[in-house]
């Protein structure tokens, strides 16, 4: 199983994870789109403007030790398959879910970055009224985009029938929204959908 | 920190569970709440009639163990407290957000079950226009209620300003709704659900 996007800082593993110089220059340029999101996600929820959260991680737990006044500590657990979306929540009474990724590719998004079940999950939530989409950020010109879920679920089913497997960059610039950036909303989704839904 | 609950059956520990004679009675009149609502919402899931999920338990990861040729291995991780409820998603359009908790007493359903956090959560889900509620299950009568998630907070600020810290079950059967029981919809809320919105 893949290892979990995100979570590198909080897991000290013992295995080095291979950095190439050109990858650490990416990441001292800010916070990766997780953090922005989570901060960007508090200022929402403290200013009662929307109730978003993301999903923890589903972990298989198989041991649990329970020493003598401390915390249970789990001693045997494994990562597991997520069958969602990373973040959903409540925004004027809409239902809302989101999948955020970011690329180092400078000419398409792969779709490889979503697993099978989470279009599956993409395409049921629009399916029932909800506002849907993805959060790419492509490092390379520190540009973040609002592409809607319908668009996505066009691509993956030209994956399944021809075999497609990105979406270009160009087509992100064009057909996607360029999320603003501010300091306490570092990735502003809502101003994007409050023009698609709410003007 | 108190162990979540729902997890027993996948998590073998090395203590005993203690169990009363009386407590496996209950048991074994069926499955646990946790499990007919798992049921209950692949079944609207796989009918296309509501896309329902239990969030993963938050887990604090600290050290994860590579082992060549196989799965990664979690080796200490700790529970973490949760800050939403336990069941979120979209029906007709609107966001559902619920906890579900049972109970062996009698004549009370003690406010202790739900964290501050998720009081804090359910009152921002109603102020945002979403469906909130809670599933009671009163184990001895075997009955299972709606409850609507204004009372909980209700009786939330009662607990703050008057120390009352439980709802009474004949509150619960007056105000709440009992939840009807089917074979595939073994806790069918979205029957009530229907009742108190789209009626």
């Amino acid at each position: 199983m893949k290892y979990p996007q995100g979570m590198g800082k909080r897991v000290p593993s013992n295995k080095q994870v291979k950095t190439s110089p050109s990858n650490e220059t990416y990441r001292n340029r800010g916070m990766s789109l997780e953090e922005d999101i989570h901060i960007t996600n508090t200022f929402y929820l403290e200013s009662n403007r929307a109730i978003i959260h993301k999903k923890p991680t589903p972990v298989q737990i198989v041991n649990v030790h329970y020493p003598k006044r401390s915390a249970a500590v789990i001693t045997e657990a494994y990562f597991q398959a997520k069958s969602t979306t990373d973040f959903n929540g409540i925004y004027r009474g809409k239902h809302i879910d989101f999948e955020a990724k970011e690329t180092k590719n400078k000419t398409l998004f792969p779709l490889a970055n979503f697993h099978e079940h989470q279009f599956k999950h993409m395409e049921q939530v629009l399916l029932q009224g909800g506002i849907c989409f993805a959060i790419i950020r492509f490092r390379t010109f520190n540009e973040t985009y609002y592409f809607p879920g319908n668009l996505i679920i066009n691509y993956w089913h030209q994956m399944i029938n021809n075999g497609k497997k990105s979406i270009p960059y160009s087509i992100i610039q064009e057909k996607g929204h360029k999320i603003p950036f501010t300091l306490q909303k570092r990735v502003d989704y809502l101003s994007i959908v409050d023009q698609l839904y709410f003007s």
